[in-house]
C-alpha cells in the first residue's frame, strides 16, 4: 500500500435498530489491501440516486428526523413506522454500508493484470458502498473512464445508463417497438430522450409539472404528456396512436397512472384498428399485448389498476439486476462499451448540490435528496473534508 | 339435409342499442346446410359460464332488468350505465349470438371425410353462439365424446377443462411448481382440485366462505384457505410455505386479494431462506418472481396494489385463447383427449338448474346466473321448448 493511503477512513452507514430508530452515520473503517483481483478505489464522487434511499433510509419516517454528534461526524435518527419494519427484520443490528455506484482513483490495486492495468486510472464503480472514502472492488466491476473524463463525469455511469439501456433492451425482447415513460424529467428520463432519438425509438413522455414538459420539449422530445392537466388522456391516447407504444416504464408505483397508461394503450389499439379496417368487436378487449414496468416507488401508495383493458396486459416490477442477469456478460459489456462511449453526451448527468459525507447527513441536504424530486439531485464527494 | 331438420330455429342474441341499452331476446334464424368442414349440431346442452356473461350483458346493469315479449319470445332490456358503454362501441347496433360452448347431436355434415365420420355422433363444440337450436361448427373445434357420454356430460366439455389444463401448462413453461387458486370452491376450482393430485401439484386453495372450505377439504383439498377469516394471511403463508406456490390465478379481480397473495408469497419466500441459512436482508425483497393471473372478474372494482412483496413479481390478464395459441394445436389435442377420458371424473361438471332458451331470458333466471355465485350454476336446454 502506497504511504498516501490511510489505514482507517470514513464509510456512510445505515443502521436499522430493533428499537425500530433508523441511525445514519459515519464509521471509521479499515482501508483493507485490495484482493488479486480488486482494485483500491479512492472514491471521490458518488450519486445519491433514487435507487440508494430504500437501504439509507429503511422506510423511516425522515420528516420527523433528527440530528446529532458532531459536525465531523453527524448523526442521523429518525422513527421507523411499524408497516416499513416488517420487511426489515433482516438487517436489524448490521450497520450496512450504502451507495450503489460512484466513481474515483485506482491508488492500489490486485496481482492481475486486469487489476494492475487500472492502477492510477480513473473508474467508475457498481460495487455498492460507494459512500466510503476508499473501497476495495473486483476488476469485474469497474469502468475504466474515457481519457480526461472526471470521477463526477463519471460517478452516474452505472445505474441510470444501464437502466435506460435495459429499457431499451426490455423493449425488444419482448416484441414492443416503442416506449412510454413516466417522470420523464428525472436524469434518467433525460438520459431515455437522448438515446431513443439515436436508435429511432419512438417514446411518450409523462410529467407532472408544465416546466417539466417544457424541459424535455426544450431538449427536442416530440411526445410529452402532463398528468395533471385536464386533457391527459386524451393527449396520452394520442400519442400512443402515433408511436403504437405498448410498453411503459414507471418510477412512480403507487396511484392511478399505470392504469390510465393501460387505458390508453387499449385505447389506442382500438383506434388502429378502426383506422386500418381491422377493427371488430372483442368481448375481451384488443389481442395486443400491453405491459407496464414499475422500476420504482416516488408515490410508496398503492397502485391502483381500474381493469378495462381487455385481458391483454401485465404489470410487475423491474430492476436493473435481473436483467444484467437475463442479457448475460457479453450483452452487459457491450452495453458498457456504449456507455463509455457516450458519457459526456447520450448518458451525462447532472446535480443540483454536491456534499461531502458529513454534508450529506445533514437535515437540510436529506430533505433535499430525499424528497427524491425531479431536478433535485444530490452528488456525494467523499474525499471532501466538509 | 334431413326432412327432421326445421329450415330456421331459435337464437340467443344479446343487442347493444346506441340509446345504452342493452336488449336479449331470441331470433328466428336460417338453420345453414354445414359446409364441407363443418358439421350442424342440434344444441342440446349449453352452460352458462362465468366467461359468457361479458358478451350476454354487455356490463349493463342486469338489478335494473325489465321483461316483456312473449313467454315464448321474451326480451330483456338493461340499461348500460356510461362507463361499460364506452367498450361497446364496435358492438352496437348489432346482434350477437351468445354461447363459448356446448354440446348435442350432429344431425347434418358437410362432405369432408372428418366432418362425416361425426354424423349422427354426439359432439361439444367450443364454436360460439351455441345458445342456438342448431349451430353449424367446423369439425376442428369439435369434440366427438366418449361412448355412452350424454350431451349435457359434454355441454362444459371445453372452457373450463382446457382452463384447468391451461393453468397447469403455464405453470409448467414458466418455471412454477405449484398453484394458488381463488374462488376455488367453484365448478372449475373443483375440476383443479380433482386434476392437481392426479399430476402431484400442490394446491392452495383460497375460497370466501366456510362451507366452500367444508366442500373443498370434503372432496380431499389439503389447503384450504378462508380469506374472510381472521387468521386468513397467516394460513396463506403457511400454505405456501409448505407448498413453495409462486403462481395464482386468481377469478376475481378486484379488491386486494391479489396483492395480499403476492405479500404472503414474499413472507413465505423469506420464512423459507431463512430456515434453510440462505436469508440476508436484500433491499430489494426476494429474487423469487412471483404472479398472480387475474382470469375473471368476479369483482369488477378496481384491484388494488400494496407493493410491498419487493420488485420480483407481476400481474396481468389470463386467458385461454391466447393460451392455446401459445401451446400450439398438437398439444391441444393431447389436451382434449384428455378431457375426453376424463370427461366424466377429472372434468365432471355439475348443475343447480336446467333452462330452456325462453326460461334462460327470465328474470329469475338471470338474477341466478347473473350473479355468478359459486354453487349457481345454469344449463340451457336449446332444444327444450318451454
Amino acid at each position: 500500500m502506497s504511504a498516501e493511503i490511510p489505514a482507517e477512513a470514513l464509510q456512510l452507514r445505515s443502521l436499522v435498530r430493533a428499537d425500530q430508530t433508523l441511525e445514519l452515520f459515519l464509521d471509521v473503517v479499515p482501508v483493507p489491501p485490495p484482493g488479486p483481483d480488486e482494485v483500491l478505489i479512492r472514491v471521490e464522487a458518488a450519486p445519491l440516486n433514487p435507487s440508494d434511499m430504500g437501504l439509507l433510509f429503511g422506510g423511516a419516517d425522515m420528516a420527523a428526523a433528527m440530528a446529532s454528534g458532531s459536525a465531523e461526524r453527524p448523526v442521523i435518527t429518525a422513527p421507523i413506522p411499524d408497516a416499513a419494519m416488517r420487511g426489515l427484520a433482516g438487517r436489524v443490528g448490521t450497520p450496512l454500508p450504502v451507495g450503489n455506484e460512484g466513481a474515483g482513483t485506482v491508488v492500489a490495486a490486485g496481482e492481475s493484470p486486469a487489476a494492475q492495468a487500472l492502477l492510477g486510472k480513473v473508474v467508475a464503480a457498481a460495487g455498492g458502498g460507494m459512500y466510503s472514502q476508499y473501497r476495495p472492488v473486483n476488476v469485474a466491476l469497474c469502468l475504466e473512464l474515457p481519457a480526461g473524463a472526471t470521477a463526477i463525469q463519471g460517478a452516474a455511469s452505472f445505474v441510470n445508463p444501464m437502466t435506460v439501456l435495459g429499457m431499451v433492451e426490455t423493449m425488444r425482447m419482448e416484441n414492443h417497438s416503442a416506449l412510454v415513460h413516466t417522470a420523464a424529467a428525472s436524469n434518467l428520463g433525460q438520459m431515455l430522450n437522448r438515446l431513443c432519438p439515436e436508435q429511432q425509438i419512438p417514446l411518450v413522455n409523462i410529467v407532472r409539472k408544465p416546466d417539466q414538459e417544457e424541459t424535455l420539449r426544450a431538449a427536442g422530445a416530440v411526445h410529452v404528456c402532463n398528468s395533471a392537466s385536464a386533457g391527459f388522456m386524451a393527449e396520452l391516447i394520442a400519442a400512443l396512436t402515433a408511436t403504437g407504444a405498448t410498453l411503459a416504464f414507471d418510477a412512480i408505483g403507487g396511484g392511478r397512472l399505470a392504469s390510465q397508461i393501460l387505458t390508453a394503450m387499449e385505447a389506442a389499439a382500438g383506434a388502429v384498428a378502426a383506422s386500418t379496417g381491422a377493427g371488430g368487436y372483442s368481448r375481451y378487449g384488443s389481442a395486443v399485448h400491453k405491459q407496464v414496468y414499475i422500476y420504482g416507488s416516488l408515490d410508496r401508495g398503492p397502485t391502483e389498476l381500474v381493469r378495462s383493458y381487455g385481458m391483454a396486459w401485465g404489470i410487475g416490477g423491474w430492476l436493473l439486476t435481473p436483467f444484467l442477469q437475463k442479457a448475460g456478460l457479453a450483452r452487459v459489456a457491450q452495453l458498457r462499451d456504449q456507455v463509455a462511449a457516450g458519457l459526456t453526451t447520450t448518458f451525462a448527468s447532472s446535480y443540483t448540490a454536491q456534499v461531502s459525507l458529513p454534508g450529506a447527513l445533514s437535515l437540510g441536504a436529506i430533505a433535499g435528496y430525499g424528497r427524491q424530486a425531479t431536478g433535485s439531485k444530490y452528488l456525494i464527494l467523499p474525499s471532501h473534508v466538509a
